[in-house]
C-alpha cells in the first residue's frame, strides 16, 4: 500500500501517525511516498485508507483476500435450528457459543445422553464425528455418513445445533441436508475442491486451521468459501506445530486474536485437540473466553476409556460439568 | 515410571484410573506391570505415586529435573523492595503482578516519568533494558550496566521493584547489586554458565523461554538455577517460532499453562515481544490473567516513535493506561 | 517392541547389540525384558526381529503401517509408457529419474517445445500442472483437466511419461486415463478420500509430503494408498516449515533419507518448490543424487517472466540444460 | 534496495532482468523506480549493484550485516597447526575438510587412539568436547578445560588441528591458548558476550546454528565475530527444529547452501547431531560433499556403548572407516 503525501510539510506527522498505528513503513527517495506493509498488518486496508486519506491519496495493492477484507468487524454468523432460537457466532459477544460432545460417534445412546446432559448445562451446539480423518487407514474410520442424521436428531431433540465434519466431497450433500454447521478438519484446510463444494451449499462452515498453516494461508482458505457466495464462515483454531514436544500441538491464541481483529470472522477455540491434555483445558477455556472469541469447542465423553479415539483428552461428564458451571453463561 | 500391580484382580481398575488421570501407559506382557509415560505427563511424579500406591509399588525413573519436581504447587517467589511491601509472584493468585516499562533505557527522564506514571496505575514492577541483546552488532546495544542503578533508583523511588536483563556473566555482579529481579533473555536460556552464576546470587531470576525451546528444555534450564540453591525462579513465556509469518512469534499460552500446572513455578506472560503487535495486547493480557498466570509483562514507551528499539510494539501511555484500568487489580 | 531374553546371562550382550543397532531401549525391572522404541526406529520391525531372535522371543506392537512395513528394500515402481521402455523409480539406482517441466501448463506450444527439449537432454518424465492448488481463489487455477491429455500427448510423442496433479476426487478418473503418474500435492497429503480413490486406480502415485507433516504422518498417508492394493507409490519431499524465513520452505533431505532407509519406497526430491530460489537448485540436485534418491523434480519454463506461477524459481532452458549436462546420466 | 531507471524506455528490460535474477521486486507509481527485496535475496548487494547499474543508479538500504556482505565468494579460512601444513576451509574446494572424534572427552587413551586412527584415514581435524553444554545440570558436564590441552596434544601429535567448544566467557582464554579452532555451540549462537570475546582472540571460530535460528539470525551472529576484526569464521549447520518427530532435528542442507552462496563464509555440515541416527550418516555425508560444502563433522567413538553422551549416534571405528574410505579424499 502506498501513501502519497500531498506536501512535504506533513512528512513528520505522517511518520508519527504510521508509527502510532503500528505499521511498518518506508519512505521513498522522493520523500513524498511511503510504502506501508499493510499486507501483514492487523489493520484492514479499507480502515487504513480512511485513517490516512487526509494526508494524501492512498494506493492499494491487489489483495489476495478481497472478499475477506470486505467483512465488517462484528460480523455475525447465524445458525438456524429447527424450532429453536438461532445461534449467533460473533466475536466479543456476551454469549460465546459452547460446542461440546464426543470426538467420534460410537453408538446412538451415547450421543442422545450427551445431548441431554449438555443441553441441560446450556451448551447450544452438539459435536460428534461421523466420518473420521484418522492418520492410519487401520484405525476406526467412524460410523459413516449415517451419523449425520443420528447426531442432528439428538441435537434437534434438545433444540441444539449439530456440527460434524465433511471429509470427502461425497459427504457434502448429506452433510448439508442434516447438519446445521459443517466442519472442515485441519487436514483438509487446503482441500480447495471440498471448500468450493461447501461454499456452494450456503451452510455455516467451521474452518479449522491446518497444523502447518500460516495465518494468511488460513485466511486464503476462508476466501475460497466466501468466493462461492457463502459468508457464514466460522474460523477454528486447534493448534499448530511449534516447539512443543510434550503437548500435542501449540495452541495459537495470539494468532487467533490476530484473525479476530484483522478479518472480523468469528473465531472459535478448540483446546481439546490442540493440547491433548485435559488438565489445562479449564485454563485454556477461561483464557479463550476472556480474549473475546466467539466460542469454544470441547471434547467430552461419558466414558473416556471406552472412546474409540482421543481417550486421554476427552473430559468425563463430571469434569466438563464443573468447567461449564464456572465459565458458561447460558443465553437468557 | 512403572506401576507394579500387587494382583491381577485390579488390572481393569488400574487401566481405568490411569486413563482417568490422562496418562499414556502400556501393559507389560506379565500383565502386572504398567509403563507410564510420566515423563511427558502434566502430573508431578510424587503426586502420581501418591495417587497410585494403593494399587501396588511405583518405581520412578531418574528425572532430569529432580529439584524442579520437588517444587510445591503454589510455590511463591518473594521479591523484596527497599522500604516497601514485598511483591509475591504466585500462580492463581488474586493479584497477578504487572511488569511494565520501556524495552530499553534511553535516558533518565524517561524512566523516571515511566516509574511515576506506572506506579500511579498500580504497576509494582518496573522494567527497562540496560544491556540489550540485539540481533545485529550495529544496532543500539543499550546504555550499559550503569542503567541498572538508574532503573532501580527510579523504581525504588516509587516502591516498585526493578527488573532488567543480565546479558553477560560480567553483568551478574552489578545486576545482583542493584536489581530486584534479574532477567535471562530468550537467547540466553541455555547459556548455562550465565545460569550458574545467576543461581549463585540467590536473587529472583525471571527466565524467558527460548524461541526454539521445548517445554522440557525450558524446565531443564530452570533446573540449572535451582541446582545452585536458588528457588526464586519465575518463568516467562515470550513466544516461540511456530507457523506464524504475520506476528513476530507464536505466544504459547497453553504451553505456559502446562508449565504452571506441572512444575508449580510462577509463570509470567510477555505478549509484547511475542506478538510485536499492539492491537492484540489487551486480548492477550486479559487471556493471560484469566488463565491464572502469576503476572504479565508489557512494553510501554512515552513516545514510541523515539524509542531506540521495538517502536511498533510499545504501547504509548494512554493506551497502556486504558488496558491497566480495565484489567489491573492493584494490591489492597 | 519387547525383547524377552531367554537368560540373564546375555543381558550385557543384549544391551551392546541394541546400542550398536542405534536403538533406544529400556530394561524392565525383571531384568529379562527390554522395551525397544522401534516405532521411531529407522530399522524395519521384521528386520529387527530377525537380528534379535537368537537372544529370545520378540513381541511386536501393532504397527499403524503394516503394509508399508512389508515393503522390501529396493522396492521398484515401474511406470509404463506407450511404445517406450518403462521407467523405473528405485532408491540407490544407477539411473535416478529426472522429472522436469513447467509449474503450470500455460499453452500447448510451450509444453510441446518443453517435451522436445527435455527429451533431448535425457529427461524421461514430463511434468506440468493442469489443475492448480493456489492459495488464493483469485489466482490462476490452471487450464483444467483437459491439460492431462495435452500433457500426455506431448510426453508420449517423445516416449516420456507424463505426471500431473489430481486436486479433486473428480479429477481422478480423467487423470488415471491420461497420465502415467498421478501426483498428490502437499496440501492434499492428508486428503484421505482422494488417497483412497487414487489407490483404487492402481496407477503410480507420487505423494508429496505436507509442509506441516511429520515423517510418520507421511508414512501413514502412503499406507492409505497401499491399503487399496496399490504398491506403486513414490514419495516426494518438497520442503517443510522450519526456521527458514528467507527460503520458501526447509528442504528436509535427511528426513527423506530416513524414509528411504526405513520404508523402502522410492523417494524423489523437489528442490524447486522447497527453496523457491534457483541459485541453489544445482547444489540441491547434486546433493539429492549423491544421497541415492530415486529421482529429482525440477521446474523449468521457457520464459519464466511469462509463467503464470512461480516465475522466480523456474529455471530458464539454458540454466536447466547446464545443470542437466553436469548431473543427468541418461539411460543407456 | 531501490533501482532508479534513467529512462522509461528500459522498463520492460529492467523487469525481465530482475526476474531472471530471481529477485522479488515492485514498481513504484512513478514507473521509474523498482523496490528490490534484496534483503532476503541470495545475491550480495554489491554484486547486484554491479549487475544493475547500467540501468540507472542503485540505492542500497542499510544492511544489518555490512561486514558479512563484504566477504568475498571463495573466502578461505586458514587454520595453522604446529609443524604441519595449514588446513583450508573453503566452499567448493576439492578437499573438503573432515572433522571427527568423540562427542565428549572421556579419558586420555581414547582421544589418543582416536587421533591415531583418524589421522591414518586422512582426517585433518580432531574434535572432542571438554566442557559440555548438557540440557540437565545432573548430566555429565565434561572433563573441563583441562581437556583443551589433552585434545590438542593428541591432535598435534598427528599434525591434526584440534577443535572444541568454549561454553563460557571464562573458557575463552584457555581455549584460545590450546585449540586451533574454537567452537560455539548451537545453544550459544546468540550469546553475544561470548561471541565478542571470541572475536577478539582472532582464532578461527566454528559457529553452529541455533536450532531455532533463522538464516538471517545466523548471519547476524557471524557479524558479531567479524565486528571484532575476526574474519576466520566457519559456519556449521547442525539441524533445526522442523516437522520431524522421528529424527532429532531437521538438517537444513538447502538453508546451508543459501548461506554458502549468499555470504561466502565456509560452511561445514554436522549430520551426527542433526539426525541422531547413524544409519543415514553416510547418505548425509555424501550429499553434503556433493553440494560443495567446506567440510563435514562426524561423531565417532571407539566403544559407543561406553560413551558418556550420544551413544546411539556415534559411529564405531569400523563404520566410520567404511564411510571415510568411500568418501574422504585425503590431501595430496
Amino acid at each position: 500500500m502506498l501513501l502519497h503525501l500531498g506536501s512535504a510539510d506533513r512528512l513528520l506527522e505522517a511518520r508519527e501517525r504510521l508509527t502510532a498505528l503500528g505499521l511498518e513503513h518506508s519512505l521513498f527517495p522522493d520523500r513524498l511516498t511511503f510504502e506501508i506493509r499493510a499486507d501483514l498488518s492487523i489493520i484492514r486496508p479499507a480502515e487504513l485508507e480512511a485513517k490516512l486519506k487526509d494526508l494524501g491519496p492512498v494506493e492499494q495493492v491487489r489483495s489476495r483476500t478481497p472478499l475477506l477484507d470486505a467483512i465488517k468487524p462484528g460480523h455475525e454468523v447465524l445458525v438456524e435450528i429447527p424450532g429453536g432460537e438461532p445461534i449467533r457466532f460473533q466475536n466479543f459477544s456476551k454469549n460465546p457459543v459452547w460446542i461440546a460432545g464426543p470426538c467420534s460417534l460410537d453408538d446412538l445412546n451415547d450421543i442422545r445422553s450427551n445431548a441431554e446432559r449438555l443441553s441441560a448445562l446450556g451448551v447450544p451446539v452438539l459435536r460428534g464425528g461421523a466420518v473420521k480423518p484418522r492418520t492410519s487407514p487401520h484405525e476406526f474410520q467412524g460410523i459413516g455418513r449415517k451419523g449425520y442424521k443420528l447426531l442432528s436428531d439428538a441435537a434437534h431433540g434438545h433444540k441444539m445445533a449439530a456440527i460434524s465434519e465433511a471429509l470427502s466431497e461425497d459427504d457434502v450433500e448429506e452433510a448439508a441436508e442434516f447438519l446445521d454447521i459443517i466442519q472442515v478438519g485441519a487436514r483438509n484446510m487446503q482441500n480447495y475442491s471440498l471448500l468450493k463444494k461447501l461454499g456452494k451449499t450456503g451452510k455455516p462452515v467451521l474452518l479449522k486451521r491446518g497444523a502447518g498453516a500460516s495465518l494468511k494461508e488460513w485466511a486464503s482458505a476462508a476466501e475460497y468459501l466466501l468466493n462461492e457466495g457463502n459468508q457464514r464462515v466460522i474460523l477454528c483454531e486447534r493448534g499448530v506445530r511449534g516447539q512443543e514436544r510434550e503437548l500435542r500441538y501449540t495452541l495459537d491464541l495470539a494468532g487467533a486474536a490476530f484473525m479476530q481483529h484483522r478479518y472480523g470472522l468469528p473465531v472459535v477455540i478448540d483446546p481439546s485437540h490442540a493440547t491433548g491434555t485435559k488438565q489445562i483445558l479449564e485454563a485454556c477455556t477461561a483464557g479463550s473466553l476472556a480474549m473475546g472469541f466467539a466460542g469454544v469447542m470441547l471434547e467430552t465423553h461419558p466414558r473416556p476409556i471406552e472412546a474409540k479415539s482421543d481417550a486421554l483428552q476427552a473430559l468425563p461428564p463430571e469434569e466438563f460439568e464443573a468447567i461449564a458451571r464456572r465459565h458458561l453463561k447460558p443465553r437468557a
